[in-house]
């Protein structure tokens, strides 16, 4: 059996891929990038496992990064922090994690769970719990199948430790959230610890080896071997469709309740009587519509990229004047089923709209350049 | 030796006299009295054991409500609340607690202690960590002995529990608030855990036993056999001086980050052009002035009590037209060191005042009727 590995090398892509899967959430993935790179050139390379190739009685440990991404830019965590969230879970469970795990695909959380299996030794899953980023804790697949957030171990940059046993996911995602936000808007997370089966029956597959293939294909795309611009690549990698591309002409963001919200309006190139195009965000990209309009919403992807070289650009770098395109792709199916949508639909954001699944959104017949 | 049991019968009392010690904190001591008669009466009596007496390697596990009065007397926990927090803690420690203790005197937390002791079949220790009521969790003085306010356990009324284990005593009491507030402004906390030597080198003794003495006196001294008046037993009792009796003329109150914080305006009885006497309180007592002078402070108590039957009001059952006395009484001596001034004095609440000794305050030379 082939052994797949994540060296230094793949943690630039990975990081690109990671951002378009965290549909503007997650955080800037080159800082989280950095600190993989760091570890894995001093640790070497973490064997990545495939979903489909867990033990059963694996003992797969999660591992993210909580809070504002707005704030987690600032202050990132040390290996330390990482390993304290893990080891005190496993030392709560009086268990061994066999795998670390990601929980969402997305900026840092993509990145940290390579640090924690470099620094641990331990092989990472090539997986995760979303497909994608989501706000809330309780936003994950194995919620849907019925598996608990917690015991979850909470740590902080000045060396708090704690332990939530919680009745329900909401709560833990409650209570993480106060604590991380007490704990100056940023923590490390250990929680859903998960058997082989339970990984299997509910991670969405592959995740971080597509994170890897799609940073480079836009990589690819940008040299001059390439006759397809980066963001037609990115259209057909992704499966996804152009909802605009045009400029960022305003944009307000608050820090609310830990989280990253606001809005972004994007006007289409040349397009000066058109209804801008409205970004709707907490911390991931939520709702996007034109006027009355809805034309793409959670759970479905809505990323936004550099018009020119693909670059994804995550909720907290949105700048005015930027030249973006916005796409969307629809989510894994199991974000679709009615269960899904109650726990991540627009509604439950506060919209008052159904979800517009994005293969159906009616395309913007622009042309990309 | 005599074995010294707390009965039901003796928690009216024993939560009048706490009331007092509470400082106007702790909450409403009935409620709180009513819980322990309960548990007694359905487990029988608690032994309590003099703080001199526990052997050198007893495990004493504190316990107490955690939050604001205000909310505390809507919402009394249940049974199962306050043992979950407890064998939470014993569990983490994986010790079994030989002897349940109050970390401060006052209202519910001179209560909830015998509950657990009751529930659980152990003895309580007759002292407390303050010798009175303190609103933040680092304000006792094993905080003076170096002893860890963590590892801390934290239980809700949904059945959600906690582990934290904080750097200091102040993050202590700062996560523990935070997510005290997030599960309704109440919860049932175990923190402190100290063996038998600790408790015996920073525990103020026999303050339970106090609290039930002063309760008794009181209900002697409203009985047709004793002549003098409530009151007058009270400062003799307390050793306690008289600030004012006067009429309560203005409260202000408002919930802020957890805790009860206010002012109270006393007016003198006939006394029409004094200044009158304001008390601020955030949970308990803090201040009481008049015009610029400061006439006691924290850390010595300030007690308000009802000027006919000198039955204690807690800040959150403080009313309009309230005939009342205000008493201050010097807290335990180890308050008054430079390094319980930092912690508890009236500078860290933010008042620019220095802490005035009790036995120092000018007396009001009003005579008690």
């Amino acid at each position: 059996m082939m052994r797949s590995v994540l060296t230094a090398d793949d943690m630039e892509p990975l990081a690109r891929g990671a951002a378009l899967l965290g549909a503007g959430g997650g955080g800037d993935p080159y800082i989280g990038a950095l600190m993989a790179r760091r570890a894995l050139q001093a640790r070497g390379p973490v064997e990545i496992v495939p979903v489909e190739d867990l033990p059963d009685d694996a003992f797969v440990l999660p591992v993210a990064m909580m809070g504002a991404p707005t704030v987690m830019v600032e202050k990132l965590p040390s290996i330390q922090q990482v390993t304290a969230a893990i080891e005190r879970l496993a030392s709560h469970l009086d268990r061994t994690p066999t795998h670390i795990a990601c929980i969402e695909a997305g900026g840092v959380n993509s990145t940290i769970p390579i640090v924690a299996a470099a620094s641990l030794g331990l092989p990472l899953v090539d997986g995760d719990g979303m497909g994608r980023a989501f706000p809330e804790l309780q936003m994950a697949l194995p919620t849907l199948s019925g598996i608990m957030v917690s015991p979850l171990a909470i740590s902080d940059d000045k060396g708090n430790v704690g332990i939530l046993e919680t009745v329900s996911n909401v709560w833990a995602e409650r209570l993480a959230r106060t604590a991380t936000v007490e704990m100056g808007c940023s923590s490390i997370i250990s929680l859903f610890a998960m058997s082989g089966t339970q990984v299997r029956d509910c991670f969405v597959p592959a995740t971080l080896s597509r994170c890897v293939q799609i940073g480079r294909s836009i990589e690819w795309s940008r040299t001059s071997e390439s006759d397809v611009s980066p963001v037609a690549v990115l259209l057909q990698q992704m499966n996804a469709q152009l909802l605009i591309t045009g400029k960022i002409v305003d944009i307000t963001r608050r820090t609310v309740s830990g989280f990253a919200r606001g809005e972004a309006r994007v006007e289409e190139s040349g397009g000066i009587d058109d209804e801008p195009l409205i970004l709707h965000f907490q911390n991931e990209h939520l709702i996007a519509q034109r006027g009355r309009q809805v034309f793409a919403t959670t759970p479905d992807l809505i990323m936004v990229v550099d018009k020119e070289t693909a670059e994804p650009i995550t909720t907290e770098a949105l700048r005015f004047g930027h030249r973006v395109a916005v796409l969307t792709t629809p989510a894994h199916p199991r974000w679709h089923t009615p269960d899904a949508i109650r726990l991540v639909g627009p509604k439950y954001f506060g919209y008052d709209t159904n979800p517009v699944t994005a293969t159906h959104t009616k395309l913007n017949n622009q042309e990309v350049s």
